[in-house]
């Protein structure tokens, strides 16, 4: 049992974030989900919540410490910033509200009101034209905890595979430069760190993929694999860390090779991405990892052209905050 | 039914090749496969046979023809070239057999004494030692037929997904380089050209993922989409192809969106085949389009490692054969 609530970003109000938190409240008990709170827009829950047909008493709430006792009989939202609910229409309005719910969210979070931070999914490029200057929302989160966003690693966590992108948001072209024997091994500790603290594995296993097909052939296709990865590689073991590769990554995600390590350290976004959304779409989790706070969120984006359509699948959010709850009892203890 | 039989080539002898031929022929009337002889090697797939206790009969025959005869009651071997079984441990005996075992199978396909070739897992660093000057099975079958390489277009298909690498063998940090509209243009209409003849698909829909993350997020991560890739899918849609894209190549081969198209195009090897392995491992098939004569293969290596042992699974060889016969059916007619 937690000591105190998640809290929650409510996202972007025009895309799926409300309705689907509206949905993974309405399934806390069968689901045994962790009390969580909603930062702002107690009007767009309630009327995402009619688009699903889902009865959400909403409680208003003036401080984190009050969710505990509400969380059972009512949605907790913390008065502040609300809105009118246009699914499937973004406005200006609508990016203010979703970075405010994010800035209190985090803020309530890195003083320790919250147990950890789940946030909903935003449209960065529209966050941008509020003021929102940040390449995402983990170095955003990251900046808030005083830590060098380089610090906050991305892990992508489904029940099938962990993996974590080792360069995420740049063009293909530029991945080779950008890969560092000190970009791995700073990364590689963290996850392993973070494998052991939040995830309760007491030896983690990791896997590092190959740059190159056929991990380079003996250079034949590229050398990274053996200027770059395999140093950092031994010098990780040198430290204790169980880690091996680089493997080829094509066959790093297949049913028996998955199946021998913890997590696997990609090169690139894509490679991190594309075997996580193809064996765990609807359940995916972003975490990120090397920050004194915990913080999950759903591994999907606003997806616009459904919202308040009912289509959108809870899976994602809830396994969002059932991690963070997780998380957060192993750190801080039951 | 077939006029003829397919043709299969043994593989590396030390590898998994020649037991999971003698696996598949002992399925061959439980799964209805179409009748196949083997080029040479009668003395190693008695042996591998032995090692998966499989009663292995072997008809010795000295023209394709003689096989529809006599698959049911023995596996068709052509005389010609043998060796010793030594599984997983390779040698330049057996890099010869596994060349001449290849040249064979493929000339007799190339003068249509058998239907379609299947080619057994080489190592190709090995059979380069013996005089192989072809970056892999796939160029020197285009070579054998007359073919520019650069026009035998590799795609993996599974139960769940069809995939093609548009480029193949190269360093990760030259693939931006490598691509073009030419290319795109040219592979997507073999592609679109081998469904419908070759694979019944009357109107083929063919989806082209993005080379940088998020499909460049608009210019911020890369401009190839709007360069290069953008253009040669307006140019094949003008033609009457079915194509779309570019698509962020994380979320294609997600469940919903994986069932909108019946190929994707990817842009290097790893993107291509990362969800193929992760998907369908033990049933992928390479499979070589643009070509005169059908072709496939498993898609695994020789798996030095395990050869012998019983643990290989004929799965993909098995759908290997399988779809060499329905390809031939529907190209030649029944």
């Amino acid at each position: 049992m937690l000591q105190g609530p998640l809290a929650v970003s409510l996202g972007d109000p025009a895309g799926v974030g409300p309705e689907l938190i509206a949905a993974a409240w309405a399934r806390r008990d069968q689901l045994d989900l962790p009390p969580f709170f909603v930062a702002g827009g107690p009007e767009v829950l309630a009327a995402a919540a009619r688009t699903r047909s889902i009865s959400l008493p909403v409680a208003q709430i003036f401080h984190p410490s009050e969710a505990l006792a509400c969380f059972g009989a009512a949605l907790p939202v913390l008065a502040g910033a609300d809105g009118d609910y246009a699914p499937g229409a973004p406005s200006r309005e609508g990016s203010e509200l979703a970075l405010a719910s994010l800035t209190e969210a985090t803020r309530l979070t890195v003083e320790g009101e919250a147990e950890a931070l789940v946030t909903g999914p935003i449209a960065k490029a529209r966050l941008a034209q509020v003021g929102f200057d940040h390449p995402g929302q983990t170095e955003f989160v990251a900046e808030a905890c005083g830590v060098d966003p380089g610090d906050a690693v991305m892990m992508l966590a489904g029940p099938t595979l962990r993996t974590v992108p080792l360069t995420v948001h740049i063009p293909l072209e530029q991945v080779a430069t950008a890969l560092s024997e000190a970009l791995i091994e700073r990364k590689g500790r963290i996850v392993a760190m973070a494998l052991i603290r939040d995830f309760g594995i007491a030896a983690p296993r990791l896997a590092v993929a190959a740059l190159n097909p056929h991990a380079g052939e003996d250079g034949r296709m590229g050398d990274e694999e053996a200027r770059v990865i395999a140093p950092a590689i031994a010098r990780l073991r040198a430290e204790g860390i169980a880690i091996d590769g680089p493997f080829p990554a094509d066959g790093l995600f297949a049913p028996r090779q998955r199946d021998t390590f913890d997590a696997a350290l990609c090169m690139y976004h894509d490679q991190a991405l594309i075997p996580l959304k193809a064996l765990d779409f609807d359940s995916g989790v972003n975490v990120t990892l090397g920050l004194p706070i915990i913080r999950t969120s759903p591994d999907h984006g606003t997806a616009f052209g459904i919202a308040g359509t009912g289509q959108a699948d809870p899976g994602a959010l809830i396994a969002a905050i059932r991690m963070a709850g997780e998380c957060a009892t192993r750190r801080y203890g039951a």
